[in-house]
């Protein structure tokens, strides 16, 4: 059997698990979550209305991948913005603007040993927004993401349409997710229009799942591209997560200060837009273009973890809930629903070995 | 030719148009929208980079949907909430907490005359988050959503799935929207939690599209529905959306008063749940049982309409934009749209005659 990665679709998180992919490569890395939502497999761990469920149990039972869904990921763009910041860039914002209560000095310390040496940013630790008397609201912080988030979705997005060998007019569906942004029409309709993409693209604005986004994101897509390859139509879908994150350090710092807890969101985050263009393999023969195939994919949310995991809205923005339970929580439900999803996928061939170096050309003499 | 529906999945909205599902039977109805999103089909029309764009030219032209997609409405449910609220109300409220500005009483004037009777909300006029000396904070809101529009999913929700026939342990995915509520896990976690839904069904929550989020997610739950069928997998997806939209009044009427505009958003929308449950048909022979077939769907941006219509993010909720010029773009666009998905639709068969009624009783002597 060839070996599997689970894709994790950046978007600019660090912790937890989310949506899990499988798809042919030799290497490993999950994406972050903030939704208590856990993909994978479990079997017998359903709550029902019913007690007798032999059907569905049965049918789980059976569920494998066909051995060739024909889903293809054509190309991948990621897009950082051009700051950065450092663990120091926190203490200085606490020291300008906070008293140092307990629960201050606990978050700046463990701000001090994650390990993290500097993360994406939209700004400087100066920036403007993060330095007014008051903590911005969630309009500022929509502005912001209209201002900074859509280009770099557009920017991510261009990445991975030029990877793909496609035109941006030949994007058939988009499948967008962010968990930092709310407005109506969302941004991919900002970001689409930037891109040139047709007005009459089939698109996806996804929320609720925190930072799994990406991979909520790529799960939709390979659906979708699925139900077009069923009317024998192309699909070559467009999907992008995008996340402004450092820009809630003062709302977090004001809740640190406030409430006394202890909250290491704001040690963590970073700001990023990645995409992928997904093609169902209809009208073209991709031959060996594309970077991954895409063989399967499993979604499960753990019961009972609503409470562990969290964002919510509030008028400066989305409040972390982050408790110490999600480290055992994920690393004990990881491993069981990634090796579910891997025995939910078929054995694959292994890729042809690559051609033999040419020969030597012969020495200059 | 058979007849055919627009069906608007109802979301408490009332202006404005859509996606546009096509399906046999013989009333119209056509749900709101927030978000400068119509949907429907038109040629030539697009944006793009390329200026040989002849293969996605034809693909359009190209575009009809197969005489059966199998895709059935199994089930409707629809619930609104127990109280109600009148154009009276808003005077009182506004009596009471708002000087009489020329801009308000514009807005009461027009609020006479919508022709609206009442509207159904979860709260009388005296609710209490309605009644306090400041508009509600977004916090304020998503706990009232919690509160208030979860129970009023389930209840919907319910409805659907019973009349679908199916055990809720047989939902294999679901497609949710909400345009009044922002969170991570979202509302849905909840509603299928309360539901007793099996923790691996495949979840999407949407978001961007305004009010238009039910006939989104009835869109987005046929593309799944097919993606199922590729693989030869039922599906029997739940599609449910809901706007608690009444207790933005005073969010509103601040904007009214301090900025002196005239936004009649709080005169025309309510608040309500509907829900359908989408199969696929495989694995089962539906029969005669279902509500409607659907045929096919359209979806189409608007170009340049991003400022016309809109709903963004505030501390307090989420700020209507809704100009003059709506009622005119969305009749020029909607006839076009509309005639163009009827023509993506091949004719259907007629549909069996109803059984002739039985012959009369013999008459008692």
């Amino acid at each position: 059997m060839a070996p599997y990665e689970a894709i994790g679709v950046a978007n600019g998180s660090s912790n937890g698990v989310s949506d899990i992919n499988g798809s042919t490569n030799g290497t490993s890395s999950i994406n972050g979550c903030t939704n208590g939502d856990v993909n994978g497999h479990t079997k017998g761990r359903h709550r029902t209305n019913d007690t007798n469920n032999d059907e569905e149990e049965e049918e789980e039972e059976d569920e494998m991948f066909p051995s060739d869904l024909s889903l293809r990921i054509m190309g991948i763009g990621v897009q950082y913005p051009e700051h950065k910041i450092h663990p120091k860039d926190l203490d200085t914002i606490a020291q300008k603007f906070y008293p140092q209560t307990d629960a201050l000095k606990k978050v700046l310390s463990i701000n001090r040993y994650t390990g993290i040496l500097s993360r994406p940013s939209i700004g400087e630790c100066l920036h403007p927004l993060a330095n007014l008397p008051s903590p911005p609201t969630i309009t500022d912080l929509h502005s912001l993401f209209i201002t900074e988030g859509v280009p770099l979705s557009v920017s991510a997005c261009s990445k991975a349409i030029k990877e793909s060998g496609y035109k941006s007019s030949q994007i058939t569906h988009t499948v967008f997710a962010t968990c930092t942004d709310s407005s109506n029409p969302g941004y991919d309709t900002f970001v689409l229009k930037s891109l040139g993409i047709k007005n009459s693209v089939e698109k996806v604005l996804l929320s609720g799942v925190g930072c799994s986004g990406g991979l909520a994101g790529l799960r939709t897509a390979c659906n979708i591209a699925l139900g077009a390859k069923a009317r024998g139509r192309k699909a070559r879908i467009l999907v992008c997560a995008t996340e402004i994150c450092t820009i809630l350090v003062r709302s977090e710092l004001d809740s640190i200060v406030k409430e006394g807890n202890v909250r290491i969101g704001i040690t963590l985050f970073s700001d990023c837009s990645s995409a992928v263009v997904v093609s169902n393999g209809v009208g073209e023969d991709v031959g060996d273009r594309g970077v991954y195939d895409v063989l399967g994919w499993k979604h499960q949310t753990l019961g009972g973890t609503e409470a562990e995991l969290g964002f919510d809205v509030d008028p400066l923005g989305w409040k972390v809930i982050l408790t110490p339970a999600v480290p055992s929580l994920t690393s004990t439900a990881t491993p069981h629903l990634y090796s579910s999803l891997i025995s939910s996928i078929p054995p694959q061939p292994s890729p042809p070995s690559p051609p033999p170096p040419p020969p030597p050309s012969p020495q200059k003499t």
